[in-house]
């Protein structure tokens, strides 16, 4: 990572140290420099990131001349949000394309495969073009292609869900900044400036802290670690449970709170304040959490190392663009189904006077699952802040908080197409490994050497380095 | 299909006839000139259909001096079983390969895409390939290769696994043939008698009756069907309906009864012996099934459909090929260490008192499981013999009845790995259907569109004409 603008800082991490910039509304100011040239940013695509990058930048860019223009698919229904949002540039994405410096793709992975060929011809010499994940190189790569010559290629992955990137911008405005962590990649860079543009877009965001990645290994950990800990597993973990707890005699409500409510509520904020190791001494039953730990622990590994080996392979996109094939006749499965979900308004209702327990069975299968997946990237070589954000810090700061306000079945059709096929896909592999394996074992002794890889996990001191640039303030959904 | 030796018939189907081939003991005098040359046959690899066609070809072509070898990996575990079984010839499998006249490759997936090549290497001039389902063209084709020139390519494709291709085999020695039933596919034919000497074999191993389909028709309905109602979907139907039934009240072994000893049990049989809709009858509830039928339908048919795309596409392909290179450190998951199977034994010894009766949600669940499949290979343009044997009678006369005997898990694991493997992706895809989708909608009227589809399915008249050519004995397990 280079800048001529930012100050770049040196984050420890276990056997070495990362390139990261610190964010701050003090640094918008340096904004217009750091762009280098561009006048104007055309962004593609209103779902969720669309929507929030948008408003994000065009208030971090509030007086600097520098404007931002939403280009949508024509005839979009998102036009008439976009202008009551403020915008007054919105239009057909390829006239928005053709009129922009840097052009930020935020359409769905679907259209970005079917489109992107349109859009790189009508672009302007030399301008950037901005992606927010690594699908379209996946794409591309897929089927012999590349990006086109002459144009820098830059990446800004925020670490959370696009709701999340706009809540906390607009919470931290009266603090210096609040937001999602956000990885930059620098796949091309012609013209030498393509850092400083990327560290710009990402600071304008909001972004409290940025660390790079390429955008191979942002794709890699980002698709696998949604089909994984951040929405598969959850959703797999919770869909066993409940059941596991009902037959074992518990009424629908008290096998939500030991399962979901657990998870979503005090487990993630326990690890979101005070670390993972601290949620197995929250758990009042420590060797219980141990049991549970051990039981899960390989199961769990076992399916991150196949949604990364599918992933790394091509084959999970192949099934992606297969689906939105199918969803042309036949609609996207139900999610929302299950029983459990019968009983979220009961649950929710009696949070103002139940006490928020944290069962050990549901954390040490949870928690195993999370360190499978830190111990799964950390083997195949990603940065740790890549490791923490995408395996802890992601799901505990965005992604969890939201499942406790609105619900899983919400949150996961709230998410990018991709991630809800990818639950749809690995969410029940999940929930078969707990159920076949994991929770018959509960009765089986702790495994000493993975209690202690757990507590001696360098994950722990990533964490901690990560911890001292989060959010000065908790998101509130 | 053409024949210079047997009669080829005519079978009526739905809409037209396919040709097909009667089997019969009073036939394998006719085997040697069927094989036209064929003094040597090699069949490579010792798993259960490796085993069974090894000793069916020996028995069927005893006192004909047309001999049958054993061809194994070096170092094989199975030389020692193989000559107990009688095999004089047993050797290292590219020796034998090499002094065959008919190479018959049973070795498992991983290994043919592992070592084809080499195999092909030491062939005789002209002699015969022979394979037994469609794994090899798929992979041939996922890596842009081909089988050798000059070599007739031939498949015998049984609808059963390998214990009932002895078994049957051998029950049918007191009448005029029993077995199972087999598809046979001629991928080259560079002199003209492939055909015949498919014929041969498939008679030689005892099929009632022989169907002609092609390599990559076998190889889509092959690698789905074990997917969907074979094994894949039975094994994630019974793992939602115990816990189902569990969370309404039912003790474990009544659980048991109405799930998986159900299915086994009463379902197949009403279905081998009476058809499809007299399940519906058997039911006792036909309201009830009907609604347990329409919640059913959509959500499988469905998922066959994700199946045989992911199939067709080769990226079900691509994902055993990963799994098997994970196999090398990590083993296969387990599959039985569900709650439910810790009461196979009692279940098994209540079945001399216990009334063995048809649950209604249960039978509507499987068989709306079981005609979308049927409803889906139709709609992909299978052959009625290939979908009636693929998605009817391979389960009802082969695999259900060896889960009865032995256990679901069992069955499982005595597939072939590529069967396990889709078992293990595809299983909990079905259960999270039904738990999500189906169970929960159970309450909904039934869709008379969809009752009036089942009741006057094609599917029923393409049975019939099968089951006129059926084992003349119930297999005994």
């Amino acid at each position: 990572m280079k800048s001529s603008v930012f100050r770049v800082e040196q984050m420890d991490v276990p056997g070495g140290s990362e390139d990261i910039v610190r964010g701050g509304r003090d640094l918008f100011s340096l904004l217009p420099a750091a762009l280098h040239g561009v006048e104007r940013i055309g962004v593609l695509g209103w779902g969720p990131q669309g929507r929030a990058q948008a408003l994000n930048l065009r208030d971090s860019l509030d007086g600097t001349g520098i404007t931002v223009a939403v280009g949508l698919r024509p005839g979009s229904r998102s036009a008439e949000d976009a202008r009551a949002e403020g915008f007054s540039e919105v239009g057909d994405w390829l006239e928005v394309a053709a009129a922009s410096d840097l052009v930020i793709l935020l359409i769905a992975d679907a259209a970005l495969a079917a489109h992107h060929e349109e859009i790189f011809a009508v672009l302007k010499p030399g301008a950037t073009i901005g992606l927010s994940h690594g699908f379209l190189l996946g794409h591309l790569t897929s089927i012999g292609s590349a990006f086109p010559d002459g144009h820098p290629v830059i990446a800004v992955c925020p670490k959370g869900m696009g709701d999340s990137v706009r809540r906390l911008y607009q919470q931290g405005a009266t603090v210096n900044g609040a937001g999602i962590n956000a990885s930059i990649a620098v796949h091309a860079d012609p013209d030498g400036h393509a850092w400083d543009r990327a560290l710009a877009w990402s600071i304008g965001l909001g972004s409290p802290y940025t660390f790079a990645t390429t955008l191979r290994s942002e794709y890699l950990s980002d698709i696998a670690g949604e089909r994984a800990i951040l929405l598969g597993a959850v959703h797999g973990l919770v869909e066993a449970l409940y059941r596991y707890f009902r037959i074992e005699g518990a009424d629908p409500v008290t096998a939500y709170e030991r399962s979901t409510e657990a998870i979503t509520g005090p487990i993630a904020r326990t690890i979101s304040t005070d670390g993972l190791a601290a949620v197995r001494a929250a758990s009042g039953d420590e060797e219980l959490f141990d049991r549970a730990y051990s039981a899960a622990y390989g199961p769990a590994r076992d399916l991150v190392a196949e949604v990364y080996d599918e992933v790394a392979d091509g084959t999970e996109l192949r099934s992606v663009i297969l689906a939105e094939q199918r969803l042309a006749t036949r609609p996207m499965t139900e999610i929302g189904g299950s029983p459990m979900w019968s009983h979220s308004a009961e649950v929710h209702a009696r949070r103002a006077t139940a006490a928020q327990k944290i069962d050990a069975v549901t954390a040490g299968l949870f928690v195993a699952t999370m360190m499978a997946q830190v111990d799964e990237f950390a083997a195949r070589g990603h940065a740790w802040s890549e490791i923490v954000n995408e395996s802890v810090i992601e799901a505990v700061d965005s992604l969890l908080p939201y499942m406790h306000a609105r619900d899983v079945a919400y949150m996961v059709d709230n998410c990018s197409r991709t991630a809800r096929l990818g639950t749809r896909r690995w969410g029940p592999r999940f929930q078969a490994a707990y159920e076949q394996i994991a929770l018959p074992h509960l009765d089986r002794p702790a495994d000493p050497a993975l209690i202690k890889g757990f507590l001696g996990n360098p994950a722990h001191d990533a964490l901690s380095a990560a911890a001292e640039l989060r959010p000065s303030v908790d998101i509130s959904v």
